[in-house]
């Protein structure tokens, strides 16, 4: 029963910080949607970083089973393609990491650690995929290119959705999600130019059938807004 | 007296907005560290917001001078690279805008309009800039891949200090600063696989002239961090 109570704080709590921002969630307005007495919350949580830094294990746990390649695995763009898919359905899931980013660094010292950690590690299987896709022959790109574009990759993954909801504020969450589709796109895109012939046929390929799949969810996506906040967790 | 206390509050709150994050300084902490009365600050601004507003206003206006290139002008590199330079100090200055962003537009509904605006500005440019090059023979691109450069272009252009910031959450403001440098080359670099040889040859030496000024400005550069800080404002 009381790891229920645990489990029903942090899900909501992931549903309040990604709706509203986390800065603008208090642990009074979780115990009353949930409606237990704040001291049963502070008996499960410290404080709200508390709360925060759980889920912030969930989500680092995942995104490092996503993001592990195995060292002897041959690095391709089928591979990056669902890693990213992965990479931005769970970054959708934990959107408040992203967008509060900035403030959560300065507040959090465990985060700070562990966010740094995480954007080296991104560049990191950047450069891999890079460095994989040119030694199997499907791309020609200098060392020093190279580390600029894992490093553009990096970024575009990370602030894809940050970008978009800067963009389109008032947009409704299915439209959100359906954006980090297009993420993938603008993110794989700046492998383009150095690929060779094949494998650039190759993402022409794959971003035709995202296109597809697109359309497809686009022609059936006709939940409301609260529906889909629901269906999130 | 009076135009120089409200100067004195914007001056002010920029730099602690800037050094501690806007979401962690509240009105009072500004008009202790100001020597007056909560009272005198409120009657300059209504309220915390009112100063962010502010402090808005006057970096977008700067920003719409940097952007706006004559349509008659051609587009060229050097351009854009002072473009960008200048873009950059900007944002250097106004920080907390860029790091705050997502908090700031949940709760700011004014900055939510000129927030969106700004960067759908800053893609058109970035679109204008490469059919300039295109139309000079500087460049081939495809009218699809412009279009997505242009993206990928305004959101590093955007999102480059954060990400630099993240990284490094503890280095000293004034490496902060030089990273400027370098996430202008993570920009135009986004350009290079389309430019034409001597188009590409131009940006290779705008960033050895840079990295020229990088190692002046590093040899030079033995300021303590609260020296930096006073120098900022």
């Amino acid at each position: 029963m009381s790891k229920q109570t645990r489990e029903k704080i942090l899900t909501l709590s992931l549903q309040l910080f990604n709706e509203f921002g986390e800065p603008n969630v208090t642990t009074s307005m979780i115990a009353e949607d949930l409606k237990i007495s704040p001291g049963n919350l502070y008996y499960h949580f410290r404080n709200k970083d508390d709360i925060v830094n759980c889920l912030f294990e969930v989500f680092a746990k995942s995104l490092t089973q996503i993001i592990a390649i195995p060292e002897e695995r041959k690095a391709d763009l089928d591979d990056a393609w669902q890693s990213l898919a992965a990479f931005f359905k769970l970054s959708w899931e934990y959107r408040f990491i992203y967008r509060d980013m900035n403030d959560l660094l300065y507040r959090n010292r465990m985060l700070e650690v562990q966010i740094k950690d995480i954007l080296q590690r991104k560049i990191e299987i950047a450069a891999r995929l890079c460095k994989g896709l040119r030694k199997a022959g499907q791309m020609e790109i200098s060392d020093n290119d190279l580390q600029i574009v894992a490093t553009n990759l990096a970024l575009i993954a990370t602030y894809w959705s940050s970008f978009h909801y800067a963009l389109e504020p008032r947009s409704i969450q299915q439209k959100q999600k359906e954006s980090m589709r297009q993420g993938i796109y603008q993110v794989l895109s700046l492998l383009q130019p150095y690929l060779a012939p094949a494998a650039a046929q190759h993402l022409a390929l794959l971003v035709h059938q995202w296109q597809d799949q697109f359309t497809e969810t686009g022609s059936t996506g006709t939940h409301s807004e609260s529906a889909v906040s629901n269906r999130e967790l």
